[in-house]
């Protein structure tokens, strides 16, 4: 049986972000599981994220930590508490600061590994370290720092703006 | 006459970034010019560009302002040595790292004011503060640490990929 994703978890409201909804069409789809005490994404660009021909754009770079990061805070949070993803009451996370350093060139033509580790959790923060690793070599680091909301006040500014 | 972009001085090599390449038709195509001393572009997101329904991804917003930066680290540079962007020898800079500071959830609805000013020039090391408004709100900060690079490198690693 496949290891079901974070993302696939998240319920309906939040399944459209750009990044990591399932039910963003145009979006990137991200799917993250744990892989031992780590977190683990896999994703390969399309020919067009270029910064200059044959390498990814930073901008794709930070948009894979940055949904890296919320979702392993939020797995995280479950597994400290020992609880199932999908139980209730849920924990939602939004990203305080996104930090990245470029290290060097990432490879356009491969799959590339985002993997996280849980650096700290205090209260309603998780800090999230992460690697980005192109055929074997970390071309990218970053740091997430993320902080829990209620589902209520995300759901209410939802509505806020539908109407 | 429209005042010229700082990307549309880019040349063909440097104009395929998702984020800012004139000729990636996938991408952003965000454009940079001064507006005083500080650097502006604007950008309107599409509706699916979503974190949550109503709201931009956080990584179109670290998109927006890496690009952004890089951009008005070079115009900067330019600037510094009073030399139209496209005299030579060329300056071509690099993200080094990318903060992002996530303030309040960003409307999706509405044009994007990026605004850039430079907090310092040093020889290589150009660091640009960035700030995003949605409505005359600033809603993400970010500060960007570019490197100068040599054309020749871009062209060398872009040759070597290629063959």
């Amino acid at each position: 049986m496949k290891t079901k994703a974070f993302q696939d978890y998240y319920p309906d409201h939040l399944s459209h972000c750009y990044g990591c909804g399932k039910l963003n069409e145009h979006g990137y789809k991200i799917k993250t599981v744990w892989d031992g005490d780590e977190t683990l994404s896999t994703f390969t660009p399309k020919s067009y994220h270029t910064a200059v021909p044959g390498f990814v754009y930073g901008g794709l770079i930070a948009s894979l930590i940055d949904c890296h990061g919320t979702g392993s805070a939020a797995a995280a949070m479950y597994k400290k508490e020992n609880r199932e993803m999908d139980a209730e009451p849920s924990f939602r996370f939004l990203t305080g600061s996104l930090n990245v350093k470029y290290l060097k060139p990432t490879p356009i033509d491969c799959t590339l590994q985002i993997r996280g580790s849980i650096r700290e959790i205090s209260g309603k923060k998780v800090t999230v370290d992460v690697k980005v690793i192109a055929n074997g070599d970390i071309t990218a680091t970053g740091e997430v720092v993320t902080i829990q909301v209620p589902d209520k006040y995300i759901k209410e500014i939802i509505k806020r703006v539908a109407k």
